[in-house]
């Protein structure tokens, strides 16, 4: 049940599944071979386990060797990743070994670039849900290697409590009281707040983190100031390179970023096979 | 073992499979309500039967209308998609059915920008297997969806013999020899080439369609001359809207393009829910 | 992948799921029939919910009504649930309906009487992580019946140092850096801790949550002064209906009992089927 | 397919399956240790197989000694149990190994208490259906642990024509007639009857085995004698220690008892883990 | 977990589950039609349900209708099976249908030839575990159909003592009671012999079913004779339509053939459908 | 997601998934055994890599080593195949491994007499999608392995328009146009027809492959003159052994025969265990 192995399964079936009809055409018996993917670009590296796990998983003897770890910088034309064992193993895991690492490296590469943006100390650049449906996971695994950090991984481990919740429990305090009661005492209880009236209904009904979604600067440097360290505050909704930092200056303490994954685009890799 | 179902199934899960913390608590009874996906920007749409897939997996009970069929331009503002039913359902809904529709429809615009350009008529433009794993044919879908053509899905179903098929069985010859030998009489034998020497040998094998992989203009040329019909001739590498043209000038029939699946980004759609 | 069904297609399959040789052999043509299950003692009701859901798999047309709700007082004698259909469908779910209704109430149950001996208001009862494999959401509904409330879910959900982290990490004050860099910033940090110099070393490293592990009366009394509010406080250890007022009455927020679940058993209930 | 392996994946998937939050966070590079499972009271072990499998799922190179076999009568502050690898592994699989035979060892431990209860030699003690859903395989082999037998393990390796069944057909005599006719000639034909009436068709129809249920000491006795050898004899209903030694001076042959496995409580064990 | 739904579901995805690339360019939208299974030979009809089942997997809407019950004589030119809705759908299930009614009804009239041609009243043909890998279910209901009986199902719902077990037990005697000791009490012990040493060892040790394996029909004859009832007679191995009632002839209660469902050869049918 | 493994998984699970009665009671302990499949008749080998992996699915640390390979001929008493292993596997594997043996065996010695019948050099005998469902790719190796030919593999890997896609589609220009404009430039398309005039109309809307189905042998001549080399022509329908060669005369390229693998009979093989 383990997700990425799912992910991994799904994706290798989904290409050599039924075979590889070309492949096994004309290697009928094994044979060995190695291989290696080489960077064309620079890039920042996110995905090595999975790609790594590609391969074990079409064959468990074929045997990879990482030349990075995720987070690290490559260059145009480094090696990233080795591969040696059966020849027809290696063409099935290939494509598909690729296809994680360029888009996982894309998502590094561009939160990277954020974060050497950000000119505000201490202040965390999150993801949000906005990722890759099946890739959950792997994604945020890669915001991390590109220096950026987790919001909640999902609905069930992180609360927040947006206008919906709030329309149905009838105001804050009660949509914030109904949270309390039946949750665990170890999570802390967000609120999505999109005015000052509203900041001030999520601090007095004891939210511990405050979302300010889509304020403009002026009003988000004014909730900050009233909340006064009485609740972590987050900044959503807008957030791209060119206003990350006016963003930042406000005084947030987390700054949330769908960008950071549904806008990345694919590094270039190839791999190289020796028969 | 439907692979959509799966993803779908994967993507829910990893999104709320162990609950939604928040809204469970402020809804222990069920409640109705309804929701709209508009558009926020201009875009082909693509992926709306698998949106509403997800609702239906969600809950069968969830009434889904759609207001465009893939393929379809949507401009700002646009109601996509429709749903009504169980509130906590069109919560657990809403993330998924939103990455996905994002994505694929970043893939069909991307797509229809590529064949837009395009302005020598016949030619395909075909995309490749640079796929997001585990999404195959729900790119491929998108990809049609925005005027393109699909190349072969996977290794089992089209036959591409590439260097190192011909490094293993000696010559481009023996690799068709080989090929023939053991699949359908169903299936067309292409052989990757890059200079017209494999033109040649690829010819007199009988290769069924021939793919010239970044060769120049001029090369290409040179060989859509010598090939003269005898084979379907397909260009591959370096395919971007600046050079579109200037390969489709060269007389190739096929034109495969892996930057419609790997370069594309999401496009922006939001959900409003009427509790 | 919902945990749920997956027990109960998992229990449904190894009490019938190569068949019923008996129900078979005498009912070869369908026929329809309906049954109650009874309560043959006192207890507080929990399981509804996956009682239902197992006639639910085993036939979807078997119509299931509810006499109680999870969490009410049940007489022996009182009729619990109701259904009605088709009679090897009714013979299927019967024993593995049973079993999980008799498991939980029991949990229900035992819970009630904590809940009803604890005379300190304000004091949190909570489960802990030693359920039956398989069962974790259903046992952790079962206390919330029985009005305990829940501790984290699993490991994924929150945040609990002890001590092996502790010596791995060089310090309470590294382990909760540590935990605080990677994890998302809607988590409350908890630590466990066994005596007052590790207490004042939580207190100062910022855990949000303190476990005292196996403390006595008084020292734990000492060590909720000296909190003094700035950390939520949780007994843990030797937590027994003759010790849980001695423990309540020192002042801690939240008291952990693993006992609610793994000492409870089984409540006597029956089904009378009507061929 | 197996239901043991199905079993640990779940309970492993729902301790841990979206990971451990606390111990990636002050682990992120391997490291190795140890862990002993302690006892913590005298008990009957049972469930070392399905704990060392819990191990070896987490991580196949987890070495796992085990001190006990099932049956075994362990010691307060015996080692049960040694295990050595990775320290990730070893805690993920703590829980969940733990929580397996705190519960396996309990039923083992009560029904080695019945049977030694018993003072009437070549009586079998069996168990009953009524077992915890998705354990039944588990809790069948404790029983055997405490020195008990198994009764048919399902539906569909044991025919028990009960009164449904015979309403259904008529009367015991078609009844028995129809299971015949359709099952294997491998199979013994029991029959549930309450009163000597029953007994007597019971005989009359050629059932090798007779289910006495809910009858009281002097109508069993007079069943007993009445049967004369002409069918294993079989007590149901009311079994427990007290009455134990009455039921078995009938001169019944076996006696079926569901406290065995759902009046047991776990046994107390922890595991103590080296870093 | 349903075995035969996992077949179905294999056989259609091995057939269709990456689509119909055919039908589904010349239908892009969804039209409705109907279609007949004709038989094309004399037959006796079994898999009827699996039919149905198959259809009602690819879509829930397709209506079918059933002109035969299992083990009803069919005529060359009659329609089995009637089938109406989506015409997608009607294609995807048509050749998956066909091909299981064909086996399973070529199985079904072996055995009632085999039937049909036994002259000894009361002696029950049965099926063995030579069955198609996956199909176990499917051939004994087919083997019902035909008229024949089934032995046991599996590993699991039988014991049979087999000279491998001997050799491992020490001799016969041993055998059985080390069975006896550890399996349930409605299980019969049958034996496997080869000559009347054996036969004496059997009876001797308490079997309640023999098994004369390759014996010749005198030495049968003696076998039957001597056993005198005090065990099930089951004769194995050389039964063929020529040798059945030579072998009925000496007495045997059972007769066991793996021909019925390894020598069976598909029956002809053909399915017409309507647009 | 493998077919091979899930079908080799079932066909484990049905006959021993729920375990083994006879074995486990009389071998409690680990014992170390071999065993020999061996013939029992002559006949042309296929399956034993299934075979193999039987064995090793059951236990992967049993030794398996084949003496034949796929298509070879065996002789009546030679060994097939040789394991040496935990005995309680190798009993596990036995029939499962048999039972694919005999099977597929007999799949590949029926072609082999099909292909030593024909006496035309240069037709391609090839196999339909007349299979038994879970077993398709199998039985395609099985009739390579009797030297026989695979048609496409499923409805996804290949073109074929019948009667009812050009009823739908209008015409056969139409049905062929459609599919064109949707599939991949790899396929090429085949056309079944059944008269004069529909061939000339498939060789007018450019068929590349085309079935004349169920044609006189005259008529066949004649479509094969008319078509004169423009499209590959294949002959469907009432292919045995006694029309095979009238077939071949007619100077079709491909002759498609479903009774290769569902007229095939089970080989005889045996296996011998060694405890």
């Amino acid at each position: 049940m383990d997700m990425i192995d799912q992910i991994i399964r799904l994706a290798l079936f989904e290409d050599s599944g039924l075979g590889d009809v070309t492949t096994e055409s004309i290697l009928p018996e094994p044979k060995t071979g190695s291989g290696v993917i080489v960077a064309k670009q620079d890039f920042v590296v996110a995905g090595t386990g999975v790609a790594r796990a590609v391969f074990s998983v079409v064959d468990p003897d074929i045997r990879c060797d990482l030349a990075f770890k995720d987070g690290q910088q490559v260059k145009s034309g480094d090696t990233v990743l080795t591969v040696e064992g059966d020849l027809l193993g290696l063409l099935k895991g290939e494509r598909v070994a690729l296809n994680f690492l360029q888009r996982l490296s894309g998502i590094a590469t561009l939160t990277r670039t954020f974060v050497d943006t950000l000119d505000t100390p201490g202040v965390r650049l999150v993801d949000t849900r906005k990722t890759t449906p099946g890739w959950r996971s792997l994604e945020k695994d890669a915001v991390r290697a590109g220096g950026g950090f987790n919001h909640r991984f999902a609905l069930y481990d992180g609360i927040l409590i947006k206008d919906n919740h709030i329309a149905v429990a009838g105001s804050i305090e009660k949509a914030v009281a109904a949270v309390r009661a039946r949750t665990s005492h170890l999570m802390k209880v967000e609120v999505e707040v999109s005015d000052m009236d509203e900041v001030k209904q999520a601090v007095s009904a004891g939210a511990e983190v405050i979302m300010l979604d889509n304020m403009t600067p002026e009003a988000m440097t004014e909730a900050v100031d009233y909340i006064g360290g009485r609740a972590v505050v987050e900044a959503s909704g807008n957030v791209s390179l060119s206003t990350l930092n006016t963003i930042a200056a406000t005084g947030v303490d987390v700054i949330s970023c769908g960008a950071l994954t549904h806008q990345a685009r694919s590094v270039d890799l190839s791999m190289r096979i020796t028969p």
